[in-house]
């Protein structure tokens, strides 16, 4: 004996999600059975407005319910500066900081030869139109420091090569707030190799 | 700047369910995004289905789609033997084993004073009842061994005590594959205790 199939169905569509084994499925199942149904209906409804309103901008790649995005069509942003992130998730944080004006490209993902995913499965021949379009002074590579989001950066970075722009990398080194003793080599050495006069 | 209101709103639904916080919540909303829209159409549909389908059975509590739920329909099961049990995950655990033929009762919780849940917010009265109305001859309790499933059984036992019906705990003692080793003090005297002869 098994659950009643509608509770058997929920539990294999949860499953599929990052994150979610079988156990939590089963949680969240009786955590909604438990609740007041209202709470599965909004949960059911922000599901089917996601796939309906949310489109990439066919500028910029991020997510938006609008095209251009809000970040390419604010006219008050630099349109000569170019941030180049991984993911939209990059974008908010980079937004959160709340110090730079320019404008975004998103490449959705990073080059992952082990994962198969190859340069041309992301937005960087959008990248490079872009920039051959004219109008871009400076392209700020912002993709991680882990092994890919180095090897994507150099990637991006040998392609713009040729083009008439400035190609920059956000500076790696200490975080603030921390201190040395906690900092391993490899960053250590970058603080050291990226450091600035004061 | 925040996601668009759909992720945002999403989001926020998502971080309502246990053991899903906002980066678990991201984490699905761009996997969603990234699979066919299938996908998501599916797991908010089986939501939907979920509250419309699921009731519980008027008769011993647990979850189904038709009430009388099946097991409690089904007139080859032993009608004389009732098994006490906290939650309806605890039935499919039974139900795997597979060796009990009679009926359940579902208590719906178990009780915690420290959580606010006292004996009437529990299917106790509801067991009496089915006990009352006669026919069954064994009420086995499989509450849990830990402190409140302990507490609920002795509670239930207790409330039983002036009905004619033979009231029983599942033995507690080491688990089978394990040896004494990996078993804590209270096992090992729960299982001194519980010995039976061979």
């Amino acid at each position: 004996m098994r659950y009643p199939p509608a509770i058997q169905k929920l539990v294999e569509e949860l499953i599929r999600l990052p994150g979610i084994g079988p156990r939590s499925a089963e949680r969240i199942v009786f955590h909604l059975l438990k609740s007041p149904p209202d709470e599965t209906v909004r949960l059911a409804g922000a599901l089917t407005e996601l796939r309906k309103k949310i489109h990439h901008c066919s500028s910029c790649f991020n997510v938006a319910q609008s095209d251009p995005c809000p970040i390419c069509a604010d006219v008050r942003r630099d349109q000569h500066t170019l941030c180049v992130v991984e993911r939209p998730t990059d974008v908010v944080a980079v937004e959160r900081a709340g110090n730079y004006r320019g404008r975004y490209h998103v490449l959705m993902g990073k080059i992952a030869p082990l994962d198969g995913v190859g340069p041309e499965a992301l937005r960087i021949r959008e990248l490079i139109g872009r920039v051959k379009r004219g109008g871009i002074g400076e392209v700020i590579i912002a993709t991680g420091s882990d092994v890919e989001g180095e090897a994507t950066a150099l990637y991006v970075a040998k392609t713009l090569k040729e083009l008439p722009v400035r190609v920059t990398r956000i500076a790696h080194g200490i975080p603030m707030g921390s201190s040395l003793d906690f900092s391993d080599e490899v960053t250590i050495s970058k603080a050291f190799q990226g450091r600035t006069p004061v």
